[in-house]
């Protein structure tokens, strides 16, 4: 059992430690919530716990449908330990419906559903505001190669139509989501980060009502109250569909 | 001779005026400046029409190199006659060298030379800031067709090589500019709007100072004086070329 040995970086929702193994980090997911480039911040208690957890489970229904992850285990509720990748500076993020930066910067109405998935890319750096990339300005900038970059957009649909499926599952409609990817020591391309209501859009299918619906960070962002509570909740439906799919004999 | 009829559209530096013929519209130069879209105003004296014969002298050598423009002809020294398009609400941007909204977006340094000319397109909208597009939100927003879009790429980067080739003939480095592009009655796509310091960023090839060598709208948006006489510039130079190829016997 590997344990933290140096704090590496502290971010904005993890702190990441290095272990006694060189490959392998040990990531404490954190109660503090920050939004709007860190100009809003606060606290959602138990969100650490939480978003671990649900990381988690994703991550596992991920890599048992071969994606490959970070994900190795959880040593504590809050501590995932995840293999070692150089991250990307990318912020990969698809979107199913419109909603947030995309509405404000075309004009289209919040709830738009898009014909097809819209793979973006944005330069993941907080100095500059996460800035939206164009495929020739990410190729100028060199942060990704052509082969790589296809790579990503390919893996992000794939995973988009899994996550899709499993949070419908789950009474969930999947709005858009942020992945962070990297390459491992193999230089192979590894989903890394985590995936949960801080970076996913997600509104409960059954309410039409769009504040009511909303089960994720936008509740923290646009001060809708129930933050704990929708977090709470996301992680409650997950477990039951594991419960259910466990009596119906399908693993994960 | 087509004569003002009525007000069409008053725009930030141009006033635009229906005619007797229906295909022809009349643009009245403007002295006024812009920038920071539209949060900073102020005047330019003389700029209609020093900005309306430069718009003239770059149309009409583009014209001669089988670019099809807007064009007709200049019936006073600040007013344009040009064929009335639909416009594209798109702001197609071709940057040799890095500034601007580049550098900040991307982080590369001011004056970084690019290795092959990009072209990028912002939708022109004042109300939404003219947020820069990628190819996917483009196509979403249904903007251009993607034939369109190949069209306007194409033709963006051929009038790139003729400006940058004309401007390097009058000593003037070209960095970037802003094309506008309509649809003609017959639909076919056609350069529009205007062609100006107003609208490029020149830089004085002689000097490496990067406050000095600025001849475009940059010294009114990071007030560095001299505004009028920067802009009287870019029209001398231009006009002491045309009289050399006449010399030469090379039309323009
Ligand atoms: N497997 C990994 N290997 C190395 N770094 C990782 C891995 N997974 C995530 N990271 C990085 O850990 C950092 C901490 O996460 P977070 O608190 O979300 O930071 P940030 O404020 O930069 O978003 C991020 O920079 C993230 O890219
Ligand atoms: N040939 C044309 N036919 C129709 N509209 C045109 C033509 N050329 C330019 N325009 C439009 O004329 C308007 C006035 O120009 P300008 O003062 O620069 O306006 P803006 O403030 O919108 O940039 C712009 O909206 C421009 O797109
Ligand atoms: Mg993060
Ligand atoms: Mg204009």
């Amino acid at each position: 059992m590997s344990v933290a040995k140096n704090l590496l970086y502290e971010g904005k929702a993890k702190i990441i430690y290095t272990t006694d193994e060189p490959e392998i980090l040990l990531a404490h997911y954190k109660d503090d919530a920050t939004a709007f480039n860190a100009q809003k911040r606060g606290k959602i208690v138990g969100k650490g716990e939480i978003n671990c957890k649900i990381s988690q489970a994703l991550f596992q229904y991920l890599e048992a449908r071969g994606i490959r992850t970070h994900f190795i285990d959880c040593p504590a509720p809050n501590q995932m330990r995840v293999m070692r990748v150089k991250i990307l500076p990318l912020e990969v993020v698809v979107r199913n419906i419109a909603a947030g930066s995309l509405c404000q910067q075309t004009g289209l109405p919040l709830g738009t559903l898009l014909k097809q998935p819209l793979v973006e890319f944005y330069y993941k750096n907080d100095q500059l505001g996460d800035p939206l990339l164009t495929r020739d300005r990410l190729l100028l900038m060199e942060l990704a190669t052509p082969d790589e970059l296809d790579q990503l957009q390919q893996q992000a649909l794939q995973i988009n139509r899994y996550l899709s499926e499993f949070f419908q599952s789950c009474g969930i409609t999947l709005v858009d989501f942020k992945l962070e990817f990297g390459l491992d020591t193999q230089g192979t391309i590894r989903l890394a980060d985590e995936i949960s209501p801080d970076t996913c859009r997600l509104w409960n299918s059954a309410d039409t009502d769009p504040n009511n619906r909303v089960m994720d960070k936008d509740r923290f962002r646009r001060d809708l109250g129930n933050v704990e509570n929708a977090y709470q909740q996301v992680l409650e439906r997950i477990q039951l569909r594991g419960q259910e799919s466990e009596v119906r004999g399908q693993g994960n």
